[in-house]
């Protein structure tokens, strides 16, 4: 065979999450023919972010330095202690503009079926920060899917039964939504939890 | 800012083809949290394939030799040339199993609003290859889209200008489909071209 290197390319870029063989031939065929500079830059990218980028030692986010500027910055409410899925969940809270104290960064779920329990998130190690005697308060912003659900609902029994206090992101009707287009599970927490 | 390895990786995954900043963040986070063999292999991959893969000399498509094992083959009818738009849609016709000629691969379609003009798609080299006095029909297998058609109807110009025999793949009713669900055009084309 005289194609081995584009059979491996297509091999590698299957791996990646949502990517199916067509996808990946697409890709690469793309990448050959018209954007060689985006293959190196991509195979640069790929080599720095695995060899430089690890886990803050206080969040457990993606950082290059010991610990990431979230929780070096002075600005932040130390007090209370945000609890996420992803570093991408960490941003869209950012973006929000709604909240000023540090974060931790799960980097999943618990996920009973897919074998992810409490330890894998860093579960004892969220306990461990939350005890530091600063944190008053842990926000739990997991997503609201059965496994998020499933994640807030264990991580809020093992924080409480340490005394500390867990609440958790409230759920209610989207802004900009008119009510009848809104699910009727939505509609029913968001009577319940009327204020 | 302590994430600028993750960020580069994410701008470079998002130029590939069909991957938006949401994908590209799942896939820089998947790779860094679950799979760093993965990136380094993709590393490896991307840098091999840019470094290895040209085009052959005879047909166009990606080899790592001078001449792809396809146009080496002795095994192949010299007298047939079939002409299709990717690799990808070479390996469709190989899988069939109805084709024992060579082929020329286009990298591409013309596509008079994207700027892509014949010559982009190597056109002129096509002809070249049709006109080795060996080549007695080249069959046009460009995709029956807008700009696959647009393709197939201006290299058969040239070629019979050139008096080269230019033949279409059939259009008509694909094989396992009900009439009832086949599109009209489908079927106006399948009732002129019976036989």
């Amino acid at each position: 065979m005289s194609e081995r290197a584009l059979e491996e390319l297509v091999e590698a870029l299957r791996r990646l999450p949502g990517v199916g063989v067509k996808s990946a031939q697409r890709m690469a065929f793309h990448l050959l023919q018209h954007d060689r500079d985006g293959a190196r830059r991509l195979a640069t990218a790929l080599t720095l972010a695995v060899q430089d980028m690890r886990h803050c030692q206080r969040c457990h986010t993606f950082t290059e330095a010991e610990v990431c500027s979230t929780c070096l910055d002075p600005r932040r409410d130390a007090r209370q202690l945000c609890v996420v899925e992803t570093p991408a969940d960490q941003a869209a809270l950012e973006r929000s503009g709604s909240y000023k104290g540090l974060y931790f960064v799960l980097m999943g779920r618990i996920s009973p079926l897919g074998g992810v329990g409490p330890s894998e998130i860093g579960a004892d190690e969220l306990l461990d920060r939350a005890s530091d005697g600063v944190v008053e308060e842990v926000i739990l912003a997991t997503g609201f899917t059965a496994e998020g659900e499933v994640t807030s609902h264990a991580l809020a029994q093992a924080l409480r039964a340490r005394g500390i206090k867990a609440t958790r992101l409230a759920r209610g009707v989207p802004a900009g939504s008119e009510l009848e287009y809104v699910d009727l599970s939505t509609i029913a927490h968001a009577m319940g939890d009327r204020r």
